[in-house]
């Protein structure tokens, strides 16, 4: 780490944005079908080029008659006209309305020669070759002139115009078939990084491959301002290889947008490249997370190099890159913002311009609460987790509970979700919220799924061991789940002195999980909780999902794991029981009326809940 | 017609919004690659199959350690260990850390065996083969475990999220490929009528031909929500054809959707239809625009009958179809609203609830202003000028001016215009406003300027004559352009007089139109005013459109027209001047400050503007 470098002066995010927004637009224009043209965004302004309606039209169904010839008609005295001729609408008028006579006519159909108004039929009598008309009409009555809705030469859509379907049916009235549009503008989506394998290939976790998740985000998120994701793959961290593949891109894309790659580390070839071949405009942004943001141009085409952590990299995405291409392709003003209330209070003291990733609830009175979400922006979850960002200038040191604030949401197509669950991990909970759409379910342990709710953000939670949850909180169900030892294939292990006695590879569950709780205290009840503890060998070995040991022992790299009974059956393991723990869910007192808890209840109650569930028994 | 019919019972609203909601949902999955599935709906609940990460991995640049060796270091007192591997991300450890070594790693790495913690590059010095530890560490430091970030067996979405760059960025980290999403439902699009014509396809305005509009708006509004709409032309009104189609729809839609033939006048027969091959639920409801509504099956399929004016069709859609189509798809809670202050008082005697189309402009402070826009629910139109409606309880009998409105959005792609200019038709004007993206142009004559300019409404009045506008507005510009006949080939005509004395079918403008005030003041000059205005063949025809008279020249059913020395020039008709006319542009006082208002004053100032334009000059 000889060559290490610091990064030059960081600039404020402002200033990030405006670099960014000085970059020269593309412009380019495409002609599309008006049928699929909606969201896309007219090049030029259109204008009529006929009238619309193109002839008089009757608005009503009646009878066509002249004007004049009705006046003094009323219900006691109507007159009396000789009908000539019945139209529908399109057919062409043959026969034209003279002294004396009238034609039946439909609504849309040409009004014929010779006549000015249309009686509407309520008005009317019919009788045989004769009608009777019963109210005088004015010129004009019941009749659309030509061009009265449509008039040629007039401007339909202005340039500019973001397509719809009423405006697209306008273009219709207009007999256009296709219209200019914006093109959009293209981005080449350059993930980098030696560790990274595309979703869907097989991953190698002893080598420390991780999936790539920028490049699918990105190409989402550019897709929803209106510009074109280009794929490139994934970008290794070898200089030769980047170079050939931004050269092609930069001849390719209107924007390139690398993820990853850009501190100052010596594996971190990208940002030398970007001065060797271009020019490096700003290398470090005075926000969290996303400092390592560098902004340049490669062989000319505007660059912008993102952090590679997930939930940076769609945060400055969002912030410093978005408005720029939504103006590009012309689809929008702003992004998508909601306001709602802080649930905690949020302090910060560095002195750096922050976007704080959030999420979303609705409380009982159906309103906007929003609570920050911090696991760090390495986190992939909380993409999962957060609905938005909150930004927090440089000089603000704290939000407090119960400001109102904006939320910048990561997309237009996010929705909060209907239920917020924290709390333990229990695969019963999961096969109830199974037919509850958007639940969001937060594994934070029972400690911290009861203050969730404690501090009024959860909807519910989650909670094992006996009941010491203090509140008004409300018992929405109740049930013990079986747990022990999950073993593999040919080990057998009748408690924990066995395990410490034996030469087996532990798995334990990490530190404060339900389960693990349940160990300690078995272990507790042994002759030797000390020389047990020390002899198990992976006893400091805490993993965290409730499948994490059993996944292990699957791939062969431990013989025992802590885990429950009905993963064992579901996995095809074997198991040794070492006792059973009750599972309780608590509502919110205040939340027991949102519809989703009503239907959680609802699933809760139902006794078939559990059936596929090995171990499980509700009381 | 004899066998008219009434319309049964007219039902609320409510009622049918809620028949359309009670027809069974269609339940499909399908496969789709996570890479396009932004804005599907999943259809099944994803739990993680693996953890994330799957390894201990190094969250900064640093030596990986064992924890308790680095004990009370610090930069006066470092402890030295030595160097035995380096590791990049994505690499495979090969050495472990034992009691006196550290492994120097990069972000990213896998924490190799022996190791549980990572000292930052920072707290480091490097000394060739060794490495000065200058801060104690605890287990655990710098170190994401296995699965902290997405436990195995956790849920890692609910059903029924709406997937967006974030929640497909999770899926990716899991490494899905494909995901289940529900089925778009299937909508047959069935506007009817003899005398609609496909856009793009010749038009025969004599046979009171107009082009559809119903068929590709609600295509693209069914698509809007999430359905899939499936065409099916354009059904005439003849009873075989159309049963026939609509069997064929039936078959293959969720839904079907017709337009038009939904009164019950005797060349209405859908409704017949849909009571022999099925069942006639609702005919009527009691709203305005859109009574002659129905609902219900054919051959069992759900069946909704829109009416057939484009914006009572868009509005039903909007308010009774368009919420169980977003459910059926799961893409919304709620359609897009916004709120606003109402501009003018809107009264409404009744009794029936009404959809109030209207359009929004932004006031000086970027507030939304709210307007009605009332040119018939026949006006294609209103559908350019109105931005959504606003619903009238059947017992509401006013709305106030300054009363805050939700307008319900005829789509979330609608954006409110940048620009609302208000008054008479110029192509002066129209040059101006060609730069200027989302500007909105309508033309009520110079009165309807000045009335909208003073209602507070408008940015922007285009008025011709001697400016007699008395208010605190800004004049943004002035011109003067030519005026007269447009002749067509081979015709000569010198004046009013000859135009009375000759046989000339003529063309007039409309009544309160500049151009048809000046053709006025120019016969009122004349020996004869009156002579002339009874001699003149086609003195009462006016038409709308700036070029509405050239059009009809040019299909060869008039001789002479009242029209602009631009216009001939730009069409290639002769010309005969009458005269020229003032036009000038005023600014609402408290609108100057708007960026568009701003763009046109500059685009006024520009003295090349009317170079193209025969017959214009600015002073």
């Amino acid at each position: 780490m000889t060559d290490r470098r610091e990064m030059r002066e960081l600039v404020t995010p402002a200033r990030a944005r405006e670099a960014i927004g000085n970059f020269e637009a593309p412009a380019g224009t495409e002609t599309v079908r008006v049928e699929r043209a909606s969201g896309r965004v007219l090049a030029e302004p259109i204008d009529a080029g006929i009238d619309v309606p193109g002839f008089d039209r009757a608005s009503m169904d009646g009878y066509a008659v002249r004007a004049r010839e009705t006046a003094g008609a009323g219900e006691m005295d109507p007159i009396e006209l000789r009908v000539v001729d019945r139209l529908a609408a399109g057919e062409r008028p043959e026969t034209a309305v003279e002294a004396g006579t009238a034609v039946e006519i439909a609504t849309g159909a040409v009004l014929p020669e010779g006549a000015d108004a249309v009686v509407m039929i309520e008005r009317c009598e019919a009788r045989g070759e004769t009608v009777a008309v019963e109210r005088a009409v004015a010129p004009g009555a019941n009749v659309m002139s030509a061009g009265s809705d449509v008039a040629a030469g007039d401007r339909a859509l202005s340039a500019g115009t973001r397509l719809a379907p009423r405006t697209i049916g306008l273009l219709a009235a207009i007999g256009r078939e296709t219209v200019p549009v914006r093109t959009a503008p293209t981005v080449g989506i350059l993930p980098t990084g030696d560790e990274l394998v595309a979703p869907g290939s097989e991953l190698s976790p002893a080598e420390g491959e991780i999936y790539d998740v920028n490049g699918t985000t990105l190409a989402n998120a550019v897709r929803e301002t209106g510009g074109e994701p280009l794929r490139y793959g994934i970008l290794p961290d070898d200089e030769s290889e980047m170079r050939e593949t931004l050269s092609r891109a930069a001849a390719e894309c209107d924007l390139l947008l690398t993820a990853g790659s850009t501190s100052a580390g010596s594996g971190d070839v990208l940002y030398r490249l970007v001065e060797a071949n271009g020019e490096l405009t700003i290398h470090g942004v005075s926000i969290k997370p996303g400092k390592p943001t560098i902004v340049g141009r490669y062989d000319g085409t505007p660059l912008v190099g993102l952090p590679g952590y997930p939930v940076s990299a769609l945060s400055i995405f969002r912030l410093l890159v978005g408005p720029t291409l939504r103006e590009w392709a012309g689809t929008d003003r702003d992004a998508a913002t909601v306001t709602g209330r802080l649930a905690r209070t949020e302090r910060y003291d560095e002195g750096r311009h922050r976007a704080v990733p959030v999420g979303l609830v609705r409380d009982g009175s159906d309103d906007l609460l929003v609570y920050p979400v911090d696991r760090g922006s390495g986190a992939t979850t909380s993409l999962a987790y957060a609905d938005g960002v909150v930004e927090m200038a440089a000089d603000t040191r704290r939000l407090d509970a119960g400001e109102t604030v904006t939320v910048e949401l990561f997309s237009t197509s996010d929705r909060p979700p209907e239920l917020l669950a924290v709390g333990e991990r229990d695969p019963g909970f999961l096969a109830a919220i199974d037919g509850i759409d958007r639940t969001r379910y937060r594994t934070l342990g029972s400690t911290g799924g009861q203050r969730w709710l404690a501090d009024g953000i959860a909807d519910v939670a989650v909670v094992t061991g006996e009941n010491s949850f203090e509140s008004t909180a409300e018992t929405l169900g109740c049930w013990t789940r079986e747990w022990g030892l999950l073993l593999a294939d040919g080990i057998d292990v009748d408690g924990v002195a066995a395990l410490a006695d034996g030469d087996y590879r532990f798995v334990n569950r990490s530190r404060g999980s339900g389960l693990q709780e349940a160990f300690e205290a078995v272990i507790d009840g042994s002759d030797d909780p000390e020389g047990i503890r020390e002899k198990i060998d992976g006893y400091g070995i805490g993993t965290h999902g409730i499948e994490s040991a059993a996944r292990r022992i699957e791939r062969g790299s431990a013989d025992v794991g802590l885990g429950l009974a009905t993963t064992a059956d579901r996995l095809g393991l074997g198991f040794q029981g070492l006792g059973v723990q009750p599972v309780s869910v608590f509502a919110a007192a205040d939340r027991v009326e949102k519809p989703a808890v009503g239907r959680l209840a609802d699933r809760l109650d139902d006794e078939r809940l559990f059936e596929g569930l090995t171990g499980y028994a509700v009381d």
